[in-house]
């Protein structure tokens, strides 16, 4: 992707995610108690790229639909995301987060359960008290069924995480289904959502919806090879700590598959151990790039990138549309 | 109450339980991982009265309307109320409900995490597909923005509820405002929901919200008097765990204002001490009774009770009417 291009899609991220987060932050102050709202802004604030609600937005624009109507949406479901990642965060008991310590590293538990389900709470207050003009109140019913919907595949997605005990028992496909579940049925209602509001034929908004089901598992996966290769500065968190936490990813899956049985032995000690040293990350990562696993894993994604690019060639040209294909090209290519 | 009335009560109860539970199971069985279903489904399945769908059906039929068509709607809040107990007994690491173990003691703190987010995703769920016959959009969408309403309005008094230290800096009037926001939000909002279904002017949906927000505190004060002085078998908890909590209760604050220097010194040693003696939590209960606090809590649900009977009287006289009267009569004469 060439710098240009980069940073013309930064651009486009930013403008929206300023419109989303005036809305947010509107949806979010002045509550009692002042914690609980602390709590549910907490990671809001910290940043984020705002992927999901500019899916949302370019997504109404692609079908000829006014992205403005699509903002109280697109914000309802970033809100949705932070619910996600709080309680995602206590129950994988990750500490940090965007940079900065995860909420219930913050302010505790109790409250980080309850931040979230403010949050979720929030999301369809927002969805069922925005009522933009020329909407029909049974399109805005399709955003909530949407949604929902949504958000139980992502329980379910968090569940199997959970329900799998390690990395050595999960095949490719398991993961594909466990990141489609956790990562892109968010990416599809978002799209969906946008589609519907636009004013989407329902065969556009089901094109849209496949197209950012598949650019979120290659987003998912891209991401995965960030948690080894990327700068740690960038990356707002330990490089190595998906292989301390044995979370189950695609290079993992592979190169435990591939790597020779000595190598096998060096990273099955490190994966899932908070004790493991810096020298057993650094030895696990030159395991995973001699196995070829993080080539594999980039190929997977290069894979499921074309079949959403495929997808899209079902909406006319736009401006709106020419936006998705460069954010999907940066869901692969980005460095962070 | 007459042991008939009582009889009665219970068998509208059972009825429209039935009704309730059928479609509850429906939206609850049949879902992957199992483990996360049977976790959501673990404290549905051990009981409860359904208090909250007869509210939702009892007010659809008071204004006139069909109570069948208000069947999914008084699920989904049944599914919310579930949801919500199972993140509270997690906040409050409570162990038993209903008799039986906790989702957290049974399944584990990430399951009940996501058994509690799943049911609460469900509820939407519920509530953006089943759109009656006869009943427009716009007024679902109404339904969906009452039930979001409160459940802000649950987190926000359950968050006040952690953020008091403890018993001794509750006034009276912090324990209505966490009880209204914990208990009556969701009795109101049922009533209101069962309201727009059945067809109400916005007077009635008002009258009817009010009546069981007044209901909600006559009968949340009345759990916690019989928290102290019900048969422990039929509580399905250990009699005087409250006091163990430290929770706080009208009767512990009113005791704590008006106890001898003396027995207020044993009341806060008993309080929020898991190892309280069962000869401690004895004494406790004497001082609750010498100092009149369980007849004042009493006096204060008797009050509750009274000014939710006049808000219905707005209401034109029916079967249904009575049956809200009886099931207010209930609130605060039960026995457990």
């Amino acid at each position: 992707m060439m710098k240009s291009d980069e940073q013309e899609i930064k651009n486009n991220l930013s403008k929206s995610a300023k419109l989303v987060d005036f809305f947010i932050e509107k949806a979010l102050k002045n509550g009692s108690p002042d914690v609980l709202y602390k709590a549910s802004r907490h990671l809001i604030e910290a940043g984020g790229k705002r992927l999901r609600p500019y899916l949302t937005l370019k997504s109404c624009e692609a079908v000829g639909g006014n992205p403005d109507l699509a903002i109280p949406f697109a914000a309802a479901l970033e809100m949705l995301h932070n619910f996600t990642l709080i309680h995602d965060d206590l129950m994988d008991n990750d500490f940090m987060r965007r940079g900065i310590p995860t909420v219930h590293t913050m302010y505790g538990d109790p409250m980080a359960i309850l931040s979230g389900d403010l949050l979720f709470a929030k999301v369809f207050e927002v969805l069922s008290r925005n009522l933009p003009q020329n909407i029909s109140p049974s399109k805005v019913l399709s955003t909530i069924k949407i949604t929902s919907e949504a958000t139980v595949t992502i329980c379910e997605g968090q569940a199997l995480d959970i329900a799998f005990p390690d990395a050595t028992t999960v095949t490719k496909d398991d993961y594909i289904t466990m990141v489609g579940a956790k990562t892109s049925a968010l990416f599809k209602a978002c799209a969906m959502v946008g589609a519907t509001i636009g004013g989407a034929t329902e065969e556009q908004v089901e094109a849209l919806g496949n197209f950012a089901w598949d650019s979120g598992i290659a987003f998912q996966i891209t991401d995965d090879v960030l948690g080894i290769t990327a700068d740690e500065d960038k990356l707002g968190k330990p490089v190595g700590s998906d292989i301390r936490e044995g979370k189950k990813t695609l290079i993992i899956i592979h190169a435990l598959n591939h790597a020779s049985i000595k190598d096998r032995e060096t990273l099955l000690h490190a994966l899932g151990s908070q004790e493991a040293s810096h020298e057993d990350i650094e030895n696990t990562i030159t395991i995973l790039k001699e196995t070829g696993s993080i080539e594999y894993t980039r190929a997977i994604a290069e894979g499921y990138k074309q079949k959403a690019l495929k997808t899209l060639e079902f909406l006319p040209d736009s401006q709106a549309k020419n936006d998705l294909r460069m954010i999907l090209e940066y869901f692969v290519s980005r460095e962070y």
